[in-house]
């Protein structure tokens, strides 16, 4: 049995977003995939809303710690870290350093994921049927992609948002900028530095090897 | 001058919050308030974007190490907790531990804070304009009131999120979940563990001296 459980789902970014992480520190993991709803896999089945209450993926369950479950992608990937990158390869070591990427980190947990999840919600999923939340969160997908292009062309950003490195800032965007295309965004048109960030960090075989080819089939 | 300087905003919820850690930790700090919208002292205005690019409550400054400048209030509290909190009074010492607050403190941050804000939205601010959004996002809330209510009436609970004491991730809901009256939502009545919770956190000198009396006059 692999050390580490990670509850996911195909179409779900985030837990992409902690794969490619688990990947990128080189942790053995085994992943079970759920499906929606309260269907006997589902993750609103009672089954699953042991593990999180929330009937949400990511979560993880941590064998080597008694079963530790952390459910959140953002608890999940700060657990990560803090546990297993002593190298500090994604995340650094000190404060300051850690406020910064942290900074980058919550804006995507709390700003750019819920929005865009909107936007898709509005937009794709629910088939535009109403124009008037589809038009606010497209607003806002945009304003927020204008801060990230800003923050990526900074002279001395060399193509990351801080430190001038990856770190699990970048990471934790990934998964979202990707599907943007679903939602009529052309990235290498409208925000270059934004679409080369996600081609540089879908060239690292550690995150080639932990995400899927084709982004998102609903 | 005070060491660090909160930018807040009197009707934001996650200005108070940041103070109510600040309190708690005994910190001493300078609150500036600040308008919404691009007005002279607005935080869309270009002196305030310097600060935050996403043009948004609350933002603070360390003095002591180097005007280090953060946003995002999870990234503030991390930061708080990590730098001050040597007592672990707020934020527990144990890798484990700190995996449990942080999976609830980025619920709020990336579900219950969000679905929140747009139930407020559509159902307050915006006039109820549009139906269909506000019906979407206060099911969100009821949804997530229902995961809350679950979580605080579990048998070892004693009335907290997680470990059976007051945290972060506890403290991280309370300005919230004060104004959920605001769009009528009675929590004594339909959420009573909730409203005990809200409750015996107000009870807090620490709390009390850090937020206001009246939650929010829109």
């Amino acid at each position: 049995m692999a050390p580490l459980t990670l509850y996911s789902h195909p179409v779900g970014p985030n837990g992409w977003k902690v794969a490619q992480v688990l990947s990128m520190l080189g942790l053995e993991y085994e992943t079970v995939m759920k499906d929606f709803g309260d269907v006997p896999n589902g993750v609103k089945h009672p089954d699953f809303l042991k593990i999180n209450p929330n009937g949400r993926i990511p979560a993880l369950i941590d064998h080597t710690a008694d079963d530790l479950i952390i459910w959140e992608s953002g608890a999940i990937i700060m657990y990560l870290v803090k546990k297993f990158d002593k190298e500090h390869k994604l995340y650094p070591e000190s404060l300051a350093e850690q406020a910064l990427v942290d900074t980058w980190f919550f804006f995507q947990m709390s700003g750019f994921g819920p929005y865009t999840g909107q936007a898709v919600w509005f937009k794709l999923l629910d088939g535009n049927k109403d124009p008037y939340g589809s038009a606010r969160y497209l607003n806002e997908v945009h304003r927020m992609l204008k801060i990230l292009e800003q923050q990526l062309t900074k002279p001395d950003s060399q193509g990351w948002l801080v430190l001038g490195k990856l770190t699990i800032a970048d990471l934790s965007f990934l998964q979202w900028v990707r599907f943007l295309y679903k939602i009529g965004i052309d990235l290498e048109k409208e925000y270059p530095a934004i679409f080369k960030w996600k081609e540089a960090m879908l060239s690292i075989d550690a995150v080639k090897a932990s995400t899927v080819g084709e982004v998102w089939s609903p």
